[in-house]
């Protein structure tokens, strides 16, 4: 079974190693994989946009373990979730939201507080329900415990509002960077049926309105835009950054007119 | 079987995956888990501080692997440690000083020098004992290979002073920042039972005489004591920096005043 | 089975964990390994070092995954390689150059070229490779699958010329930088052989005649030549970074003046 890994605990410090290592004494045979630790302290929207883009890639069964929880040890609930054929365990403060947002009538979410201490690793740290919470119900749901031992299921869980495209003017929309990677690629809200036949992003003083296959097929120095691996649109240079080259960032709005209605 | 392996090679350079390579070539279901490979080089203290909050969260049999090695190639000894239940592989420069301070009467550590060349990588390159030395010695003890076969048990081996709170004056305490981590929390050397009932922490121009139960519970801006994870003392802020806001870091000393007897 | 990563994605961005997540829905058990994700971005002879110095620490059979990819969505190839009893997978844009040059008549590499989409996640991304082409394929190979059955055996592969020692005088020849590693020690494309008996080396305002056993061997102070792990000679200070102290770093070109003629 699989376990995967999301945090803002870096790795420079050993929580993470802890964690696994609580996992490993339950589950001997997990298979642990880190999607990233480096979430920005307590942003919990990247940590939900980053696993709404990364656990479909993973087998269904696996369980994904998010610890991004600027509100360990007060009285904000800890949950475990099922999806989608996925289990996900962490706390319940918006961190599942691009992952709960995906429920239908005929595919629902389930959701369970998790409140079944005798899971826990004793005694429970204030400051680390990571490892002494959230990592050992991971392990015992990698398991197989059911989702009903480890609490009662709610229905009152917590998503927060992801940044959509919303009208600006006539064929004008207000979009957002949602992230830049590391090559320096502009990850915006916009997907492809957003952009129609023809648009004008401008973001940072440049003018996009070409959309590239790829990187590669960008020329020399042009600002252009390209579907990227998660299905947004990114504003891009090939090998260069735009990131750097534009001077925008992470939660920086821009505005592209298009002939799509899709929005 | 679990290693674990800490170092202070970074994750930039291919020595960890190399050392990871040598281990899977002789223990070839071998779970590996990195503790971490960001001790600040050289840094032993450092080492043995993450190793003593560390590893006790791993099932008793596992075998942790440490290079903080600044004497490679040296006369400095490699050591195959048995402590708690558990087993450590590394240099015999200190970096255990915090498992073997442990040792009891009832239960006391047992060191071998490692001087078995027939477990040995060849040939052994004299500036990387980690890949040629410690992780062919670390698979074999984790495949069962006993103590006894890696070299004699010696009874000398070095224990470095961790530093503790000393008496400064009545009721006065010097104590020490051991770690910042991550989120600016200033680890301490102090204990819950050094504070007493009532206390008066002096450190980068604040006072600081509340403990609180979470980071969570600290007051917007304030600058508050809390009981971190791994047991000791840290001055923290509620989702800010204690490092960045009072601009102090590692090993900085700071005093202590208290109604507890308990140092 | 081992399969190894060697990227420029970085550990911020989920990349790594998702090609993970699509070899484990392949291979189960597959043990992946990390060599290293901070390759400088695009800088395909870096990968091509680090692979050449650190594959061959794994068993035989390993797989050895390798994306940096500059062209990827572009008409580069896609090959995989068998050599030296490893296997190989990534862009056919040089990144394997110091494992093909390996290659003998005795002991030839094989190249098949990557054409049989029915081993592909789809849809195919024109932006990641890593995920969709190059993970899938590493983990069939790493479960069995005959190298023909990626697509048709290739000749005409792609080697870029590693930078070697060169004559530029009598007695002397113009080196470079390979890399800087994590202590600052600067990895020459010098070999022990080289430098014969007696070696100048001029570098950085420095001149180096010493070949030291080890780092602990060096003085304080004192910027010494030694034989690195991957056994290239390296230009270092004993707990100090020659790269801080001499202000050279990667591709820098440096002199040296030897009674050897092994260039």
């Amino acid at each position: 079974m699989i376990i995967t890994l999301t945090t803002d605990f870096g790795l420079v410090d050993p929580f993470v190693g802890v964690m696994k290592g609580v996992i490993l004494g339950i589950a001997s045979d997990a298979h642990l994989v880190d999607l990233t630790h480096e979430i920005p302290s307590y942003d919990v929207l990247d940590a939900a946009f980053i696993l709404g883009s990364a656990v479909w890639h993973f087998p269904p069964g696996s369980v994904h373990l998010a610890v991004v929880d600027p509100g360990v040890g007060s009285r904000r609930r800890a949950i475990a979730v099922r999806a989608g054929g996925h289990y996900f365990v962490g706390p319940d403060n918006g961190i599942f939201s691009v992952i709960l947002e995906r429920q239908t009538a005929e595919e629902p979410c389930v959701v369970h507080q998790i409140t079944n201490e005798s899971l826990f690793r004793k005694p429970v740290s204030p400051t680390f329900h990571g490892r002494d919470v959230f990592a050992p119900v991971a392990a015992h749901i990698a398991r197989g415990l059911p989702m009903e031992s480890v609490g009662p299921r709610v229905l009152d869980f917590l998503i927060r509002d992801i940044p959509r495209p919303r009208p600006s003017g006539e064929n004008r929309y207000r979009c957002r960077i949602i992230r830049v990677d590391k090559f320096g690629n502009l990850i915006t809200n916009l997907r492809r049926t957003n952009l129609g036949r023809n648009f004008s992003v401008r973001i940072g003083g440049a003018e996009v309105v070409r959309l590239c296959a790829s990187y590669a097929d960008g020329q020399p120095g042009e600002v252009f835009a390209v579907v990227g691996s998660s299905g947004f649109i990114e504003i891009s240079l090939n090998q260069d950054s735009a990131h750097g080259r534009l001077g925008v960032g992470s939660g920086a709005e821009f505005e592209v007119e298009t002939d799509s209605s899709n929005h």
